[in-house]
């Protein structure tokens, strides 16, 4: 049980490990690293324009809603120690940017070696993908935390050119992933249940009927496996393009140079305000509270899968979270995992929310036949009943049960 | 917690009032007797030909399957207590019996008074057919379970043909609520929820495409709909000519005669063997125990909506739970309120499983528009998710935890 104004989980205890720079973060293990930002953070970032270094305003309305969106309080520190380790921004916050920006030009580096069209490793490239938008992610998650602690301009800036970044290079890899859910949970319906159904059956009106009905929806699956295939390979290839295209653009090697930079020197914020050790922590608790607040107002469980208005507030409550990780890494030194199996769970409603989107928009395909369509109705149920179920673990696995009770 | 090895809830505590007359037996109250019987009662019970009366070996292969499922050892009695009251089938299923026949008679007469043409009663005619059924069942299920007790030809005689009547009685009412709730069901997954969807969600690509889905289903749904409620009314229609004419056939009055004359004389076993207690508590046991077997060996809880395979086992779980249902209430004088949920339940699960079938079977309409089947397949498989809630409720309100958890 935990109150929100009990002490953060973020301030360390002193006998934790001060700000041991994170070169390895072990969040990945927990597979919620893999994942595209939304789609809306992109859209920000283009508006900023290509290759616009230090732009003033960059940053967009949703950038804004993050920081402004809980009018809740900051919890009161009930103890007033202060934590024991050297907190400050330099001792910290810098060699932990300075590190995913090495990690991030490591990963570019291993990207372009095994892009070279003589190469056969597509596995590879797509590791050093992954591994770019991991820290591209870090980066732009701490330059949003601790935009205080920084020089604001240089933060909004580069952050905004890092998510239009991950956007591109994440949709690849969700469309594949999309495509596998999908496939995967069209043979659950269809394929192996048949041969068990005729054995078990009692022959008779009904029975036949179901086995007509199972076979119908064979039909139908093998086509709407086929349907979907089609237009997310397209995707996906069209994503594969459109990557490999802004991995060879101007805007992206300004953002290359920006993060080379980093890697040797964090333009903190002018003043010696911006270096003490309150400058990582409130920003830090403030990450959390927003995160604790957003899962506080999250909407009561109806068990009604066609909540599709719901959505968006899973869907932010999901990048908080993140946010609220990656603070942690910074000031503890690796993520919490008390928030592990919440995190996947996050991560497994955004996937079951798309996918069940893509089922919708797959069937208004013009002229497809009606067991496709069936199909594809079933499909998109089912992906529904899956967003249901990873809320309903999301609320089984969230450690703080008193946050989640609030009305 | 219970094992099937302990005294059986069937047995009377010396301080039940034994064998008062159940006229008013309170089971209808949980809903659960307003459903029809199986198909596959009533084709046994047409192969005995109309109007004929204590033929021999009218029982077909269902009903002997229905005696011999389980192999299972009927409990000893660790008391070795006999009941104190008297239970013997004289004074207790006798008259048992001969108030459900009177029941019947009285329910037949009603609806003889509200199906004249003149009368506009067709909800007083729906009731009383109501009533008729529910007599038929207990008779029917007494029959099956007392049969040792009784003369076994016209027993077995008289339950077919109350099987055939209870068949061609449920379907009007069945064709109705199966319309119903898939009506219902539509109205959830496009109706209400569009506004909502509208005002909350944030503008954006995502959005947009969900609001399109959304409005798609909404049409497709209401043409769903309509093709629903068009076959299932033409079949509640076709079931409603099809009870008018049962009701005047000469082989209802055959049995409407063999029940009258049960409502006076009770024709018992010949010989003193069939009327000592045992011969009552005996094959109530064994219909409890037979209740037990079958909940024990249903298949173990998969998460996997598309098991219509499985279905079958829960229906006749429910046949044998009212099967027992109504031996406890010719011994104890009520049903048992500790399986009111339970059966309750399997209730649920039967009405899913059809509605599902009912929707599976109107997505094969030929030239139907694709976005009809994609609501239908959505609406087919959200009644497989409630099939699959339907077992978790039984498995949540099942009293006899250990006799569940046997694999």
């Amino acid at each position: 049980m935990r109150r929100p104004d009990q002490q953060t989980t973020t301030r360390p205890t002193p006998d934790a490990a001060p700000g041991t720079p994170p070169d390895a973060p072990p969040a990945e293990a927990t597979g919620v690293g893999a994942h595209p930002p939304e789609p809306g953070t992109q859209g920000l970032a283009e508006a900023t324009g290509p290759g616009a270094q230090r732009l003033a305003d960059a940053t967009g309305p949703r950038t804004r809603s993050l920081a402004d969106a809980t009018g809740a309080a900051r919890p009161p520190d009930p103890t007033g120690s202060r934590p024991t380790g050297d907190l400050t921004t330099e001792a910290v916050l810098a060699p932990y940017l300075r590190g995913q920006a090495a990690e991030f030009l490591r990963s570019l580096r291993l990207h372009h070696e095994h892009s070279a069209p003589a190469e056969s490793g597509g596995r590879d490239a797509a590791a050093a993908t992954r591994a770019l938008r991991r820290s591209a992610r870090r980066i732009s998650g701490c330059l949003h935390t601790f935009r205080a602690a920084l020089d604001p301009l240089w933060a909004d800036q580069l952050r905004a050119e890092l998510a239009w970044l991950s956007g591109i290079l994440a949709r690849e890899h969700a469309y594949a992933g999309r495509l596998t859910r999908l496939v995967e949970a069209l043979h659950q319906l269809s394929g192996p249940a048949l041969p068990a159904a005729r054995g078990v059956r009692a022959a008779g009106d009904s029975a036949a009927s179901d086995l007509q009905g199972r076979a119908a929806l064979g039909v139908g699956a093998a086509r709407a496996g086929a349907l979907l295939e089609r237009r997310l390979t397209l995707a996906r290839t069209r994503s594969h393009s459109a990557a490999l295209q802004a991995l060879g653009s101007s805007r992206f090697h300004a953002v290359a140079d920006a993060v080379a930079l980093l890697a040797s020197d964090v333009p903190l914020a002018p003043g010696p305000a911006g270096r003490t050790a309150e400058a990582l922590m409130e920003p830090a608790e403030h990450a959390e509270q927003r995160l604790l607040t957003a899962v506080a107002a999250l909407p009561p469980d109806d068990t009604e899968p066609y909540n599709e208005a719901q959505d968006a507030a899973w869907h932010q409550t999901r990048l908080l979270l993140r946010l609220h990780r990656y603070a942690h890494e910074v000031v503890l030194g690796a993520a919490d995992p008390a928030l592990t199996g919440a995190g996947h769970a996050l991560d497994l409603h955004r996937d079951a929310v798309e996918a069940a989107g893509a089922a919708a928009a797959a069937a208004r395909t013009p002229r497809i036949a009606p067991a496709t369509a069936y199909a594809l109705g079933v499909l998109h149920a089912d992906q529904r009943h899956e967003v249901e179920a990873a809320r309903a673990v999301f609320r089984e696995t969230w450690p703080y049960a008193a946050a989640l009770s609030t009305p």
